[in-house]
């Protein structure tokens, strides 16, 4: 089966689109964790426990598995262990690199900590995204245009009449010969999501940029997803993980993830 | 201090423009190497002490210390270790992110690990890249032409009348405030290289592409480096790494640095 075909499985069954980002900073986990030995996996399952039900799939950015230094792995790992096989995970690297180099990134992504799917740069072109491409259920979601501002320096350049980052989609259609090809776009980009959407049907899309960073819940599920409501993969991090700072947080997580998938579902009408 | 101070302070005290790739693949190292429990730190300090007096950097690729597992990490801190502060030590990552994430990538590349420098891929424009740019003494690589055949992909797409990697030179010029950015080219592109060249004339150039992947050491000489004969970092790693698979695999590297770093001297005049 495809990545594209699990995860239209997947977001059936769990009648959700909604994504939550695991970028755990240690410094804003609550005061009552920090004393564990292993507080970020506590927090994460207690996250993931509390929230499952209600998501297609959880992204750990690996940026904040790193940050933690040499038992960030481990956590990463002990983390990867909580999420019931139900549901998807992304292991967001944004990694790239040539051909040799990032066999090794695909390794360890895939096999190593079993990722079903990863975001990938796309700066280095087809020998740099190639060694993800090769087992059809694993998922590569390519960078084509952000949410972050600097999205418009180089995304947005006009290369003929159309912006860089369309270039980027139509090639990346091209590759796509396994079905397990996906892309990031901003949900601070609503139109352009739009359009993109028309550009690639049925590919399944990553929309960051939700919630923290200001785009919106409504344009994000109308925009993003295909004809069935389905491969709008929309994911928020900050505004779940730290909906409070108390005791309570697994619970006030819950709230917030429920509200959000409630909005999509209505949303999605 | 600047990076770009730094590097050439480096180059002249070192009198060599080579960097060696420390990319080291475990199934490669020589048998006798493979008993001991931490052949990678044994094969690099073995790499490190033979040819330390001929390079002015060292450039580990991220990917193949993560292909290790969990004591990647450690593998990695503990050939750092080795690295005499005589010569600079480049993080090959190639990361990005939002602004919020690169910073973490930032704080383990030059806070955890020490890193003098790193790779930076400029997808995502600038703030993925202005956490890496704080310090001045740490230098910052961005992509722009690689050295890979995918980089005819999207890198060399008309952006107006001008390739997307010379509105990548152009803008990051313009990011350059603390001269602490430099550009990764790559030696498979000499006539662009050159073109580069005259685009930055003080900004360093780390060239990967010589050896194994085909791009010419004159050239890379040549057009790489600034008026000075200096600025340009030209990395080697598998052809020197692997000279040897024997028990003499340390005085074949150093044998085959040593040949490069004269040959580079030789075209230098």
């Amino acid at each position: 089966m495809s990545f594209t075909q699990r995860l239209r499985q997947v977001q059936m069954q769990q009648n959700s689109l909604l994504c939550i980002g695991l970028d755990v900073d240690v410094n804003k986990i609550p005061a009552h964790l920090k004393d564990t030995e292993n507080s970020v996996v506590e927090f994460n399952r207690q996250i993931i426990e509390a929230t499952h039900d209600l998501v297609c799939a959880y992204k750990p950015n690996l940026a904040f598995y790193e940050a933690l230094g040499e038992r960030g792995m481990t956590v990463l790992r002990e983390t990867l262990k909580r999420i019931p096989k139900s549901v998807l995970t992304i292991g967001d690297g944004k990694r790239s690199d040539i051909g040799n180099t990032s066999e090794y990134y695909a390794k360890v992504l895939f096999n190593e900590f079993s990722f079903d799917s990863t975001t990938v740069n796309p700066y280095m072109g087809f020998d740099s995204v190639e060694p993800f491409l090769s087992d059809p259920e694993k998922g590569v979601f390519i960078l084509a245009l952000t949410s972050n501002p600097g999205s418009k320096d180089f995304q947005r350049l006009k290369v003929g009449t159309k912006p860089l980052f369309e270039k980027v989609v139509q090639t990346v259609k091209k590759w796509d010969k396994k079905r397990n090809i996906g892309l990031v776009v901003g949900a601070t980009h609503p139109k352009e999501l739009q359009h993109i959407r028309t550009m690639v049907p049925s590919m399944p899309i990553l929309i960051p940029g939700v919630g923290k960073q200001g785009g919106g819940l409504k344009s994000a599920v109308r925009s993003g997803c295909d004809k069935h409501g389905q491969l709008a993969v929309i994911n928020a991090s900050r505004s779940i993980l730290y909906a409070s700072s108390g005791k309570d947080f697994a619970e006030a997580a819950r709230t917030e993830a429920k509200k959000m998938r409630d909005e999509m579902r209505m949303f999605l009408g």
